[in-house]
Parts: structure tokens; sequence; C-alpha cells
């Protein structure tokens, strides 16, 4: 049996421990046999001495070794690939991702999660649409993908319990941002999915978790280097987060904007990672092609509006209406103007995913219900030329006072600049 | 109210907090409002950044509001001394400065621990001494100081529980050894306890928390300015912990020896710790003697045997029989001799303390019953000329098996070289 209180001074002093132990602490701490105050120290001891590649994989291991693990392989007798973005504001690339996979003719079973901070997670935008159900049982889940294709829910509670366990114990410990324990969050996961083949998309930027695109470049590697000792094949894309992807933030709001997107109506950027991203996922699957027939498959996927098909497929066999329409709508739509002309030089992401935190499209704590109607539409973005007057952005509220609030803090956001900024492309960088 | 994982990730990044909130979090978890996980996080954020002089007073400060404190100096009208040390091998200091203090006229009332690891605490010791009871009434304490001069008790269960909390949870999460949290814990019972001048014995080397002379001197420093902050004089002296500290290791052991050194007849780097301890704390005392008279009185008292007679009364006082012969004895003693001739170079303290230690003379758990009766006997110290066969040590066991193992042990402590080796005082150094 291990001594916990031996290996966290080990670790403390800057030793690399042997993989069986780490994979014990882990084991030992999801049996309830360590308890959380030592996890905490030894979590802050990994925050300040870090992890090394064989840590970090023996963690992962083991967290997935905690509970179930899924074999879609073998349930649906095909290569299974997987995609994953660390979270930003306004990023609703699987609700496009996944129906033009799908309509490419590649299987895309997803879990995914709720989102704790500015707006929710993939599954709280999938239930702004009327009668969506994001909880299906495993045979459900893999019925659904073999006939329609297409399948995302909530994770199954027994998928990886440690990571659950050691993710809440680290928000409250300030022991989050450590690459190492960010990675095995992750890749546990994505691992235990059953992903033969997983993109990965690493948001940079003042909306995301990471800041720098070395930090994000560190992140990436680290993820791709647990892929590859678990045999799985990962490309990671850094895409920029320094504004809000896309013009939609907040659920129903961004669930409309997918739609647009699988149209071929989409903003720029979004369309661009959706194709991007679904590209590299083609050409990870076992249809055989390469990246450039990939990319021309997806792009063919929208243009003859096969995706939008798959999309529809897809939210009506999980019990929801596809139909526009249908989508809940907020009472107060406010305006928000240019002060003067210019260009538009910077939208800072964190104002704006919380001002739509604020109108109530996110959750401040674990047991805050969301608002799906409301949230904050950009109408121009970086490097737009606008007038004096200008509609800069849409602010969808429950209330005026919500509104005027949000309105406020969606102005300051934006910065408006005499000289034309230089283009920043979606996609900063691929690591495959 | 405050932010804990805030708190706990400004302390993380290196920020200097305020010390309103220090204090809030200790009380706070002191009042069972802030859990343990996020204490040990910070503990360890603690032990990478450290604590800056005002911090460090507001935990101490806090550690102290979390219970009752005393006021000797009211209730006995006299100014109260106290001493403490870090802790060492063979450390049976406070069994001969009490005697001598006492019997130089000044109220010595001291409230000490029992020990976890090589031997026993203060309390231990003289529970080795038939009928002796370490636990008094209040009333009772001071009612004996007042009349005998002389208590030595066990802590009370409400003074300072926050330090009782937090020193269990730092042993499981390797959060022990940081300068700041140590001297907290320390200062926190003394300041407590009411004494106005102190004097602070941190012990340095091999059988030592402190490794190191910087070190020592770090946390004698850190200590002796947060006696300054609370209004109290502190004295701290610097000494030699490399080799255990007399001959006897083991409780009735050093019971037996206090009693030799109380009567003139113990070993020299006791007695002058003790006679030098006793001075420091004479002279700090409401006597209005400089130094080197307070030195000469406490030579004084052990010469005319009052500090004997004060030892005598003290032990009946508590209930104990002061006869020697009253002490228990081991059933085995073995004599471990010198393989080659040359002079004692060495005498590893914690391979002795170990030795003790396994004989029963300690406790390696918390629930562990330690024997009274065995130990060891360091016949030889650092810089003596021995012979091949001489007797080095003494081993006291339960039994033969025992008595074998730890011989062995107390043998491979013992280095004998070639050349003498240079003289190292036991008073290293005085930090006043």
């Amino acid at each position: 049996m291990i001594h916990v209180a031996e290996l966290i001074q080990r670790k403390r002093d800057g030793e690399e421990l042997p993989v069986g132990d780490v994979a014990e602490l882990v084991l030992a701490y999801a049996r309830d046999e360590v308890p959380d105050y030592q996890m905490a120290a030894f979590c802050m001891a990994v925050f300040f001495r870090g992890l090394s590649g064989a840590e970090t994989f023996a963690l992962t291991d083991a967290m997935i070794r905690s509970g179930e693990t899924i074999d879609l392989r073998a349930e649906l007798g095909r290569k299974v690939v997987d995609k994953h973005s660390t979270g930003g504001v306004g990023d609703k690339t699987s609700l496009a991702v996944g129906p033009i996979v799908a309509a490419c003719g590649v299987p895309f079973g997803k879990m995914s999660g709720r989102g704790l901070g500015h707006t929710g997670g993939t599954l709280d935008k999938l239930e702004s649409i009327p009668g969506f159900r994001v909880e299906l049982s495993h045979q459900d889940f893999v019925a659904q993908v073999r006939e329609v294709g297409l399948a995302i829910i909530g994770q199954t509670a027994n998928l990886v319990p440690a990571d659950k366990r050691l993710y809440a114990l680290r928000d409250v410990t300030a022991t989050v941002d450590n690459v190492s324990l960010i990675a095995a969050s992750i890749m546990s996961k994505k691992l235990a999915g059953g992903a033969e083949a997983i993109v990965l998309d690493v948001k940079v930027g003042d909306g995301a978790f990471m800041k720098t695109l070395e930090d994000a470049r560190e992140l990436a590697e680290t993820m791709r280097e647990l892929g590859r000792r678990a045999g799985r094949e990962v490309v990671c894309v850094l895409t920029d987060m320094d504004q809000p992807l896309g013009c939609a933030v907040g659920n129903a709001l961004e669930v409309r904007e997918a739609v647009h997107t699988l149209r071929g109506e989409g903003p720029p950027d979004l369309t661009e990672l959706a194709l991007a991203s679904a590209a590299h996922l083609l050409a990870l699957s076992d249809l055989a092609v390469d990246e450039s027939e990939a990319r021309a498959r997806a792009e063919q996927a929208v243009d003859e509006g096969t995706a939008l098909q798959a999309y529809e497929r897809w939210i009506r066999a999980q019990g929801g209406d596809p139909d526009e329409a249908a989508l809940p709508t907020a009472p107060v739509v406010r305006e928000v103007r240019a002060e003067h002309g210019g260009y538009v030089s910077r939208i800072g992401a964190v104002r704006v995913g919380v001002a739509a935190l604020r109108l109530g499209a996110g959750r401040a704590t674990k047991e805050a219900t969301i608002d799906h109607a409301v949230g904050v539409v950009c109408r121009r973005k970086r490097t737009d030329r606008v007038e004096a007057g200008d509609v800069l952005a849409e602010v969808h509220a429950r209330d005026d006072t919500g509104a005027a609030t949000a309105a406020a803090e969606v102005l300051a956001a934006y910065e408006v600049g005499d000289g034309a900024p230089v283009e920043r492309p979606i996609v900063l960088e691929v690591i495959a």
C-alpha cells in the first residue's frame, strides 16, 4: 500500500514518482480511501512541480480505470472519431461539425458536458431546442449513432468518476490551472469514450483558459502525447478566442447560428472552424480520404444541404423540434451602437461572456438555471469598419434593466480604433 | 466573507494576503466552516510561497483566538517565564531547568506535549515516574505553581484548538516543514499560555527538525519576531542536535539522567544546556538580575542541592515518587562495544532515536503505547577516545531479540575515526 503523505512530499520536493504509485493514488482516491485533503495537497504540489509525461499518462489511465469504458468500435463495427473543445465564448462548433461529419457518412457519437461559466455547455445549448433529450440509455445512444449517424448526449455517470471528483476538488482549491491536470482531465474522458481518433480544439486568448499561444501549444502537445501513449490518433487545432467565436453568445442564439452555418450562411470564422474541424475528423476516419478531399466533402455537405438534413434527422431522433422558429426568443432586444467611427480592433471575449452570464445565459454557480433565450449577438467583428451610430451588437434580454446593463458591458467590450487591425485567422496552428 | 479558493490562488501566485483575510481563514477553519481540503491546499501553497512576517503573525494570533488563553500573571501576581524546545533525541532539558528555576524563586508553570517519534515528549517522560499525574485542573495547576513553584502538565484541550487541527492536517499532507507554519504553531501555544518572556531552544542537526544553522536561525528569528509583535520577550538558543543530548535516550532513563544533572553529576552537554537555559530564564524574570548573576544563581541551586529539593517537592506535588529507585528498569541490558580504537567522530542522533523507538521508547503511530523502561544510554560521546572493545553504549530492552537489533543499530550510529574531531559546544548561538 502506498504511503500517501510520503508521495505528496516526494512530489513536493520535485521527484518524479513511480507510475504505479501515481495510479494507486488515483484509484485509492476514487475508492474513497484517500481523503480530499491529501489529494488537494498533492494537486497543489503538482501545480508547483508539474508531472512528467509518464506520470501524466499514469494519472489519465488510472482515472479511466476508475470507472466504465465504452468501446464504440466493437458496438458499431466502425472506426469512431470524436472532437473536443477546451471551451470559449460563443463556441457552438460541435453543433455544426456533428451534422457535417454525419452527412459525409462517418458516425459521430459524442458525450458532452454542461457549462459552468459565461454560457452553457453543448448540452445546455441543445436543451434550448424544445423537446430535445440529452439523456439516452447506452443502448439508445449506440442505436441512434448506428441508425441516424449522430448523437450527442450527457456523459454517463460512471465514465471516469475519478475525474469528476478530482475536478470538483481542484475547482475549490485553486489547482485547476496545471497543464498536466487539465490534459489528464480532458483526455481521460475522450479515451474512456472509446474514440480512436480525436480532434482537439484548443482555444487561445482572452476568452479561453489558455491565454497565450505558448500555453496552448503546451497543452496541445501534452494531450497529443497522452493520445500517442494510449495508441490513439490526435490532431490539435489552436484557435483564436480573443473575440467571441461567430456572432451569437447565448444558448438558443447559438443553436440558430449553428443552423445558419449548416445552411452556408454562418459567420466566416465559425464556418471556417466547423469545416476545418470536420475535415480533420473525416481525414482521420475510415473513409480513407486525404485532408483536401476531406475538406471538399465537408464543403459539399454544406453546399448540397445534406449537413442540414443530418442536423434535422438528429434533432428529431432525440425528440427535438429542428425548426428554427421553435427556438425560444427573448422579449427585449436592444441594439448597441458605435459611439464613433473606426475599425473594430478588439471585442473582449470575457466581457461579452460576462454580459451573457449576467443576462442569464450561463451559470454563476452549479445550481443556477439557464435562460435559454437570452444572450448577445455581435453584429460586427474584429477588423470591421463602422461609422458612429452603426449597430455593433444586439442584447437579447428578459427585461429592460438587464438589457441596459448588458448593453453597457458589451459596448465596453468593443474597442474601435483608427487604423485597420491586422487580420487574424481563426485557426492559428495545427499540431498533428 | 472571504472567498477561500481565491485566497488560496492569491497565495499560490505569490501574493501577500491582507492580515484580516488570513485571520478570517484560520478562524473559519477552526469553526469548521472551511474544509480540510482547502486548508491543505493553502498550506501547500504556503510551503512554496512562504508567509510574510505580518501574515505569520496574523496566523498565530488567529490560532490563539480560536480558543481560550491563560493569564498566569493575573493569577500569580508575578511575571511568568516559559521555555520550549523544538525537540530532539535525548532532550530532557525541561526536567532539569524547571527545578533549577523554581529553586531560584521564579515560578515555572509549563504546559507540555506528548511525543510522536523517536522518544516520548516531556509528558511521557514524566509518566515513567510511578504515580505522576500530568492532568491537573486549571485551579490545581495555578495553586501548585504558587505553592510549590513548579508544575508541568498536559496542554488543556481548548488552548489553541486551531493549531491542534492544523498540525494534524499538516502531518498527513507533507506541509509540516515550513518555517512560518512551524513558528506559528510553537508560538501560538506559548503566547496563549500567558508567558511574558520565553526561552526557545532551537535544535540544529541530524536529530532535529532544522538540519542547518541557517534554517535554525531563520526559525529562531521568525519566532522572536512573533514574540516582538505580541509584546513578549524572546531569547533563542540554537543548540547542537547532531548527537543525542546527554547520554540517555528513553523515558525513565532520561528522568534518571535529569536527576543526576540536578545533583551536579550529569553529562557535560546537558548540564551546560540546563544551566544556560535556566540562566536566560532567570535573567528574563522579575528577579532583576543580569545574565552573569543569573548563571551564578543557577549553578548555586545545583551545587547547594536546592534544585534537587525543588524537583522532589514538585514530583510529590503531582503524585509521583521522586526516588530514583522507583523508576522502572528494563529486564535486558546489552552493551555495545567499539570494534576498533579511535575517536568518536559522530553519533547519528536519528539512528539512536530510531533504535530507541524500535525498542518501544517512542510512538510510531499516535495510538502506540510507550514502554517507559527501555532505551539507549550513550556511554561515549563525540570526541571521546576509545579502544577496541570499550563500551560505547548500553541498550535497555524488553527482550534479547529487541536488544540485539537495537545494539546493531546503535553500533552503526557510532563513527569512530583516527583523528580527534573538533569540539563543538552545545550552545551554538544565542539570538536575543
